[in-house]
């Protein structure tokens, strides 16, 4: 006899994904008619409190309809479904939320029921220039030495270089298993001015730095002084000569801020001596103490995933606070005055919601362009970390998340794990619980110096990573370059994916591709800024989608398989279509004279980037 | 009734020490005349092979002569006596060989008796230069750069640089302990250069540099290509630099030759692919596969004491031989040829007799004046390897062996475990063993890249290693500085032991301690080439000897006591004394009036080097 309701929130609601405080929106539930269905209760709940139950009206034998206007707060709201039905002169309660796999609606045991998630969130305004953009994150110890004959800036005492640039990165550890000397490659400032050039080439627009300031390792998370370039990259005037040089090249600079821990051998907490100031390890008097969290003595200290040389800060401290955000030399302040366009937080999950609002505050204060970027591995939109539903998409915090998502989905799929139809699933669940300002500022990146790179992870297969950069170039959110994907650099998990950029020996023909569709996504409206459409292709290899504004539409489509693959397309009778790729702009005869629906060829484990006219 | 016979070879025999190829000699034996000794029966043997048995001659009731012309081969020779006696009517027949504490004898049961040595040699001349030399050893990584702004000459691949040149050195180790990349400082022939003229002032004359050809490893025991300088070090032509300019000072420069194994990454074994010829590990027919010993296959080799990446060569291969010795082109010839003046053989035991005596026979073949100096550990005279007697010091291999004994000796005394008089008798036992020639040129070394440096052994208390000094530079035998040794470095073994040469923080008043002994050794010909006479103290905490030649006559007085002590000495009336430290050259009141006997008193941990007069 079939369900006895049909409905699937990413068709049946309206409007679709995230609303704004306040915004009202209605669903619709397409009934069995071979049932006697008594009523649809819609129950509402903000969390886990239940705030409404809504009888649906009853439009005719099929359809009944839903408003609610009631979202008065921010945050994540919830609904599922209660149908009262006769069955054999019984009335018997059924319930039915959302199936996970898509946005239809399935049975469930009241104690279990999977609700549908709504996310209500204020003004959302991410800044044009970072929703444009192309981002190139950069590792900087290892990505270009500017100096001449490669001489290393400042070398740490206690540390290592390596012998040469092409030397594969690895850890000098202890028999215990911890670092004892930090390795360096030299890569600084100066070789990232010295590389604008080639940024801008391959359609770059915003570098993300890992960090800058001063600190004790190749990748600086553990701040030594906040307020100070590292000596082995540069100093200020060469940090200020980057971000004007890259500004006069359309290039904005993101700065990474780690202000859930600092580093032990740092001006504040000073363990190991190198700083003139007390640090809190040294004296209960230090002025900082109260930054960090002690036990009973100065070596009981909390720190960051229990290694002693991060410990973790307490970052609602006032002073902290102050230093950080609100004095008139704060760190946020110096830097971002000084032509800094944006910080992505690092371990934003570790941030109070506090600090990070107070953050953005000041930085849309100091820079309402600027972007506020945080790093979340998860669904930004509900996720939960110690106990604690995270507010990051709702306005007030996040501009923007690292889109670890993104990739797991596309390799997933690369992989053959999941469909195409399930692919579209997953991004179109993201995609309805993010603002639309979030999904449209998500970076999507396929690689990090936190995870495999995605070469390695596809088995050094080019033709599947051409792929994955294709969707990348050609997806709503900000295409996020890891430096030396686009050059060939393979690598396992860190250190291995922090190898050095392979200048002299780079995969010129991957460049050259990287740049090829960096141009298509810069030259196209429909690919900057237009909304996506998925497409069912019935076919499991291949994943395709229309990006579309109100007079752009290009519709790109990806074959993961060995085989050449045909699809049949509704495109409408007037359709023709201009491939973007083969050599840019050739018109073909890809639509079929006159019909509605066409067939398409794939080649194997390629890809088509059309423009539809 | 007190002992039947008495006797000390270190007095009762002459000539002392070693003996010349058919040299005669004679002893005299004292017998106690309470005794009814029958007969006494010196017996003499080759090794272990008994060649006479002498009847000694009774010249008067306390004296018993022997006399033994019969050394027509060189070798070790033994002998000890057979004492016939008559007590209470009996004969009883008793054994007396060497106190292993001294040279007196004592009696032993027939089957253990520990006999008295006597070294045969043939003709034995090192020459002047080395035996009136004081020598400097470098470990070339790490005395200094010589290079504008520090810079590195051509770093290797796979390897590190040290940060900062103050860094403590480090092995970098897999989890199995196995060294997988190599540390450099960075030191090289430039910075050896530029330092000429602090060591022509310190008094040096010879410089032996640990190995200077190309090698991976950053001592570079491992030599990849005998004929070439490692480029981390320079080139040919720096290194004629150095030569010349060293002669020009009056410095001879002598290399570590390692020809018992090659490294695995070598021209020849060429493990790793990165030589261009065919290497033995590639192929069984390359031209050097019979250098080496291989078992079933290339990757079951020999190697030494295991290490996989040392393969053990056969020395005695002909080519081999050829390429290191006997070719136009040799590598001693080539490097010889350029002006090395001596050659040290690395792990000397390892290398078959045959083999040294043709490298020396070569080596003085082209430059009579070329010194041949062995890695020996111990007693060189008496050495054995691998069950063989070994031969070193027999006049056809070597002229001069590492003096560890020296070392030890001054160790066990300074710290108490031996007392004064111990120490004069391990000194007279190797000078007993040793041809005159070989003790004279005997390295005396407090410190090596091999043991713990020899201020850590005397726990940094400075006042002592000035006394381990003051005996190095006044001794008989070639006083050898291990780099750093004179600026104060620390260290315990490998590779505590190769930290940095400590420029900008030397221990200026240790360089000055030094500085002012060289300039007494090189002035008194006493010092640079006279005899040595022990002087028993009778304090177990002051060690004293005179060197002397016809015409002068120099005491040394090391008090290592924490006491002030008082020594009584007999100079004769007639004698003057100046010392040569306080001030140099001001006269004392040292030696009392008239009298035979003079007091003098040593302050605590302190010393005297008096001029007698």
């Amino acid at each position: 006899m079939g369900n006895i309701i049909t409905y699937n929130s990413w068709e049946d609601k309206a409007p679709f994904g995230a609303l704004k405080l306040n915004q009202e929106f209605r669903i619709t539930v397409k009934v069995n008619e071979n049932y006697n269905v008594k009523d649809i209760s819609w129950v509402i709940l903000k969390e886990d409190v239940e705030i409404d139950k809504i009888s649906l009206i009853k439009e005719n034998k099929k359809y009944y309809n839903g408003e609610f206007s009631g979202f008065n707060e921010i945050g994540l709201y919830f609904y599922y479904f209660k149908v009262e039905v006769e069955i054999e002169g019984e009335i018997k309660v059924i319930y039915y939320g959302k199936n996970i796999e898509d946005g239809s609606c399935i049975e469930y045991q009241y104690n279990n029921i999977n609700k549908y998630q709504i996310t209500v969130y204020d003004e959302y305004n991410a800044p044009t220039w970072y929703k444009e953009g192309i981002l190139y994150h950069i590792f900087i110890d290892r990505f270009n030495n500017g100096n001449r004959n490669k001489k290393i800036n400042n070398p740490k005492k206690n540390s290592f270089l390596y012998g040469t640039w092409d030397d594969a990165p690895m850890y000098i550890k202890d028999e215990q298993g911890d670092i004892i000397r930090w390795d360096f490659h030299g890569g600084n400032l100066k070789g990232i001015i010295d590389k604008l050039g080639y940024l801008k080439k391959l359609g770059v627009s915003i570098i993300y730095l890992s960090p800058v300031f001063e600190a004790s390792s190749n990748h600086k998370y553990d701040t030594g002084d906040y307020k100070k370039i590292d000596s082995m990259f540069g100093d200020e005037e060469i940090f200020k000569e980057l971000i004007d040089k890259a500004k006069s090249k359309g290039i904005n600079i993101i700065l990474d801020g780690v202000f859930s821990h600092t580093g032990a051998d740092s001006k504040y907490f000073n363990k190991y001596n190198n700083y003139n100031e007390v640090g809190a390890y040294q004296s209960n008097h230090s002025k900082y103490r109260d930054w960090y969290r002690f036990k009973e003595n100065s070596d009981e200290y909390e720190s960051w995933w229990g290694v002693k040389d991060l410990p973790n800060v307490n970052e609602l401290n006032e002073t902290y606070m102050n230093y950080i955000i609100n004095d008139d030399d704060s760190v946020i302040n110096k830097w971002t005055s000084m032509g800094v366009k944006g910080w992505r937080l690092d371990v934003c999950d570790e941030l109070p919601s506090e600090f990070i609002k107070e953050f953005k505050l000041k930085l849309k204060n100091i820079d309402s362009e600027a972007v506020l970027v945080g790093e979340v591995w998860e669904d930004a939109s509900n996720k939960i970390s110690y106990n604690k539903r995270r507010g990051y998409l709702l306005g007030k915090e996040l501009d923007s998340v690292m889109g670890y998502p993104f990739r797991k989905n596309i390799l997933e799929f690369l992989k053959g794990v999941i469909s195409s139809n399930q692919l579209n699933n997953k991004f179109l669940e993201i995609k309805e619980n993010y603002p639309k300002e979030a999904f449209k500022s998500n970076l999507n990146l396929l690689g990090s110096h936190d995870v495999t790179r995605i070469k390695t992870e596809l088995n050094e297969d080019n033709k599947l990573l051409k792929i994955a950069v294709a969707i990348q170039m050609t997806f709503e959110g900000v295409p996020y370059i890891y430096y030396g994907d686009e050059a060939g650099l393979c690598g396992k998990t860190d250190p291995d994916n922090r190898r050095t950029y392979p200048w002299k020996h780079e995969d010129k023909n991957m460049i050259e591709f990287y740049k090829s569709l960096t141009i298509i996504r810069n030259k196209y409206k429909a690919l900057l800024r237009g909304e996506t459409e998925f497409i069912n292709t019935k076919n499991d290899a291949v994943f395709s989608y229309i990006r579309y504004t109100s007079d752009e539409k290009i519709l790109i489509i990806i074959n993961k398989s060995d085989n050449e693959e045909c699809i049949e397309l509704n495109l409408g009778k007037e359709a023709r279509g201009i491939d973007l790729i083969k050599d840019i702009q050739v018109e073909l005869n890809l639509i079929e004279k006159e019909a509605d629906t066409i067939n398409l060829i794939i080649p194997p484990k390629d890809f088509k980037i059309i423009n539809i006219k």
